[in-house]
C-alpha cells in the first residue's frame, strides 16, 4: 500500500519498540504490533516476555487470562504456557504434545524500551538494535528523558518520511520549531543497508532566531550541526549540536550543547502507528529544563500529528491512483522509503523466512 | 471463514430458529438471518409468515411497509404481496405478471419457536425440525420455560463449539457452573449426519459440589448423567439427570430430577449470531424455582458471551493465518465442526440447489 | 455496483453541481465529488476555482492550507499553486519543474450553482450544462428560489430513479404530494443521448385534490401538464403547468401558473450523494408563497430521504445477488438508468479519455 506497492506493508524481520519498560510488569497487557496481537508481561525474575495474544487452542486472548509465576493460564480452558510459549499443562489430559505452544517473540530491553522481533526468531540479531551509546540514551555526559507514546491514526511510513524531511519545518512548524534556512542547507548523506545518516552544517546563525535558542538563553552567532540517523524501518535520532561560531570573538569553538530527539515508529495495523519518543541532551541538566525541552517537542509533535492524520484521511477517501511529485529536498525521505521497501521485498522474495 | 475454509460460511438448507412465537404478531418485524433481511408477521388466521424483507420491485424494506389482512403493501410504490409472497396488485397497472413475487421462506412454529428454512424451499423437510418430545419442550412430565435471546457479536460456529465443549466449564465458569471432574469423564459419542449425541456418566458425586446441587438442596451422593444433543448447524440440548447413587443407602435408584438447556444458534451475519435459549425440567415446578434455574444459566451465559466476543475481536484484528491446536477433549466440538462443514460443502457441490 | 454492473459506478466526463454560489468564497472549502476530494475557492476577481484537494507533493489537503491572493500555499511544505493548479513556488529550491501541478477541474457558475467537470478537461463542453432558460432559473416571467442541500446516505442512481418515477407519489407521498391518477396517465417520452423528456397531460382535474391546489386556493377543474426533464447523470427538472380546463365555463384556456423543482444529483462516494434542490414558478411571487411552496417540497423530500436511505441500508446488508422486477410504470426510470449506464460504459471502452 502507499507509498509502497499494493501488497507491501511492513517488514517483519526487523526490531521495533513494543513498549516502555514501565508498561511491562506483573499484569498481562495487550499490544497490537504489525497487525498482530501480542501479550506482554515480566517474569518473576524481571525479564520481559512477549507471546502471541491468542491461545493457540481456541483463540481466547491470553491478555484476558491469568498470570501465575511465569506461567499464563488461559481463562477459557485452563491451558498453561510458560515464558517461552510452551504449553506445560492441558487440564483435561495428562500429557502435552510437544508441538503445543504459543508463539513467543524475541524481546530485549534496552534503556527504557522493550524491543520486539515479529519475524522469524532464527533471524533475530540483538546486535541490530540501535546502540544506546550511539543514540545518546546511554552515553557519557548525556541525560536521557522519557517522552511519551502517541497513538497515530496514520500508516507508519508517512511518519518515517516526515521525520526524515526537514523542508516542512518552516511551514508546518512555523510557530514552534520552524527554521527557514535549514531546508536550503546542503545535506551530507551516508547510506548503508542498515542506516541512513544525514548531516547539515549551518554556520554563524543567530541563536535568538531558534526556539531552542530562546530556551537556552544563549547569545551571539553559533555553528549548528543538524544530525539525523534513520534505522529503517523503525527508529530515528534527530538533533543538533551548538558550538560558538569559529569567527565569533567570545569563546571560539566552545560547545554550548547538544540535543537529540529519539523516535520509535511501530506499526500497529496497516494504517495506525505507535510513536514512542524520548529526548536526550548533554547540558542544562536541571529537571525544569527537561520540561521546557519536552514542551517544545510536544508542540511540534501536535502539528505533525494533525498533518499526518489529515494525509491518512485523504488516502482513505481517494479512489483514483495516487500521483506524487517529489522535490530535491525529498531526497533523504525518498532514500529512506527505498530502504524500507527493500526490506519488505527481501522478505517477499524468500517466503520461507517469513513467519 | 474460520473455522471453515475461506468461502465457507453457513449452510442454507437447514432449519434455524427465526424468532420467539410472541415476537411474531400483527406488526411487521425485520430479522436478519444468514445475512438476509426477512420480514415476519402473523396472518389473520394466526400463521407465521416470513418473506424476503425487500420489495422485489425497487428494494424498499417490506418491514417498513403496511400489513393489511394477510397482505403486505410496499410503502414505496404500493405493490401488494400475499402471505405466499405472490404479488397480487401493482397499482399502476391492471395485471400482475405471474413471475412477480417476493421470496417466501418456509416457517414452522413448534413450541414457542418459529423455525425458518433459508435455502431451497423444495428441500424443506419439516420432520427435520428437532422433535419437541425429544428435546423436552413438549414431553410428559417436563416443564419448559422461555429463556431469552442474546445478540452475540461473534460467528455462530464458535458458539456451537463452546456448547459442545465441557472442558471449559472448570475455568471460564469457575464461579458459576464450573465442574472440574466433568471434562475428565469418558464421553460416549454417537454420530449420525443429522445429530451428534454425547453422554457422560458420573458416579457417586457429592451434590453439594454443584451449583445445581445447592439450588436443589439435595444431600448424599448421586449418579449424574450429562447428556448433549447437537442438531447441526443450529440447535443444542444440554443437561443432566440426577439419580441417587446405586450404592447409596437412602432410596437407591431414586430419580431426583433432570434439567435441560435448549440452545438455538442462528447466524445473523457472518460474524454475528442470535442465540435463543430455553430451559426445561421434570421436577421442582414452582415458578420461583424457574427464576433460580434461569439465574444460574444467565450467569454462565454472561461468561460465555464475554469469552466468545473476545475471540471474535481477535479474529478480526489478526492478519496472519490462524494456527489452531486441539486437545483430546475437543473431540466432540471437532466432530460438530466437521458435521457443519459437510453441510456447507454439500451445498457448494450442488449449486443448483442453493438459492 | 447496483443498479449497474459490478465495476460500474459513475461517469466522470459529465457536469455535476459542486456547490451553491454562496458556499464558494475567500475561504478554502473541501468537497468530495465522485470519490475525489476537491478544494474550492474564489479568486480575487471572483471566479470559482476547483483543484484536487491533495498537494501532489506529499498528499496534505490543500483545503487545510492557506489562500493568499489567488494562490494556495500548502501548509506542510509551503508549495504554492495558482488557480490553474500550476505549482509556482517550491520553497526549498529555486526552480519549479513544469510538470509540477495540482489537478484543476473545469468549473462554471450558472445561476446560483457552480458546476464541475471531474473527467478529462479536454472534453469539458460548457454548452452541455443545462440551459438556465430551459430549466426556468433564468427565464422571462419566472421567479427562481434557492432550496438547499441534502446529504443523502444512498447511491445517486436510486435518487435519479426516484425522481424519474411518478408511480411512487400515491404511496410514499400520500400525506403530502400524493396523486393517485398521475401514475396511470399515459406518458409521452422523448429520448436523446443527452436528455430524457417526459410529459403527461391530465385533463379536467379538481385542483382541490392536490396539495398544490390547496396552496394556490384555486377552484374548478383544470388541465395539468406534468413535465420532466432528465439530463443524465446529474440533473432533473420536474413540475406542472396548470391551465383552466378547455371544457370549463369560467375563463377557458387561462394559465393559472407553473411550478418547477430543480434537482442536482452529485455522487460524493459510491454510496453517498449530495442533493441540491431549487424551485421556480411563474406566479404568486410574494415571498411568503415561496415559503409555502418550499414547505410542500421539503415534506415530500423527507419521505424520499427516509425511503432511499432504507433501500441503501438493505443493499448493504444483502449478500445474495439482488433480483429486481420492473413494472410498466418503470419505463422512464429504466430508460434513465440505461442512459447513465451508457455514459459509464462509454468511458470504460475508451480508457485513454478517462482521468
Amino acid at each position: 500500500m502507499y507509498p509502497f506497492a499494493d501488497q507491501e506493508i511492513y517488514p517483519f524481520n526487523q526490531w521495533y519498540i513494543a513498549a516502555w519498560s514501565q508498561e511491562i510488569g506483573r499484569e498481562l497487557i495487550s499490544k497490537t504490533i504489525l497487525g498482530t496481537p501480542v501479550v506482554m508481561y515480566r517474569t518473576v525474575e524481571g525479564e520481559p516476555v512477549a507471546l502471541a495474544d491468542r491461545c493457540p487452542h481456541r483463540g481466547y486472548p491470553l491478555s484476558k487470562s491469568t498470570l501465575d509465576g511465569n506461567t499464563v493460564q488461559c481463562r477459557y480452558h485452563g491451558f498453561k504456557y510458560n515464558e517461552t510459549g510452551r504449553c506445560i499443562e492441558i487440564p483435561s489430559q495428562s500429557d502435552v504434545p510437544p508441538s503445543f505452544s504459543a508463539r513467543a517473540y524475541p524481546v530485549r530491553e534496552v534503556w527504557q524500551w522493550v524491543w520486539i522481533w515479529m519475524g522469524d526468531p532464527e533471524l533475530a540479531d540483538f546486535s541490530k538494535i540501535p546502540d544506546p551509546n550511539v543514540i545518546k540514551l546511554d552515553a557519557p555526559g548525556w541525560l536521557p528523558s522519557v517522552g511519551g507514546t502517541v497513538d497515530l491514526k496514520c500508516r507508519y511510513q508517512i511518519l518515517n518520511e516526515n521525520l526524515l524531511d526537514l523542508s516542512h519545518l518552516t511551514f508546518l512548524h512555523d510557530g514552534t520549531i520552524g527554521d527557514s534556512e535549514l531546508a536550503m542547507t546542503k545535506v551530507h548523506m551516508n547510506e548503508t543497508p542498515e542506516r541512513l545518516e544525514l548531516a547539515r552544517y549551518v554556520k554563524s546563525i543567530d541563536m535568538d532566531s531558534l526556539p531552542a535558542g530562546k530556551a537556552l538563553n544563549l547569545e551571539g552567532p553559533v555553528d549548528r550541526t543538524v544530525a539525523q540517523l534513520f534505522y529503517p524501518p523503525s527508529f530515528h535520532m534527530t538533533g543538533s549540536d551548538f558550538d560558538s561560531a569559529a569567527a565569533d570573538g567570545i569563546e571560539p569553538g566552545r560547545h554550548f550543547g547538544s540535543v537529540r530527539v529519539l523516535h520509535g515508529v511501530t506499526p500497529k495495523t496497516p494504517t495506525t502507528t505507535s510513536y514512542f519518543w524520548a529526548f536526550s541532551r548533554d547540558f542544562k541538566p536541571a529537571p525544569e529544563m527537561t520540561k521546557i525541552f519536552h514542551g517544545v517537542i510536544l508542540s511540534a509533535l501536535e502539528e505533525d500529528i494533525d498533518a499526518l492524520t489529515a494525509i491518512e484521511d485523504l488516502l482513505n477517501i481517494e479512489q483514483e491512483k495516487i500521483r506524487q511529485i517529489s522535490a530535491t529536498a525529498d531526497l533523504a525521505s525518498f532514500r529512506g522509503r527505498l530502504l524500507v521497501q527493500r526490506q519488505i521485498r527481501a522478505e517477499r522474495r524468500t517466503p520461507e523466512t517469513v513467519p
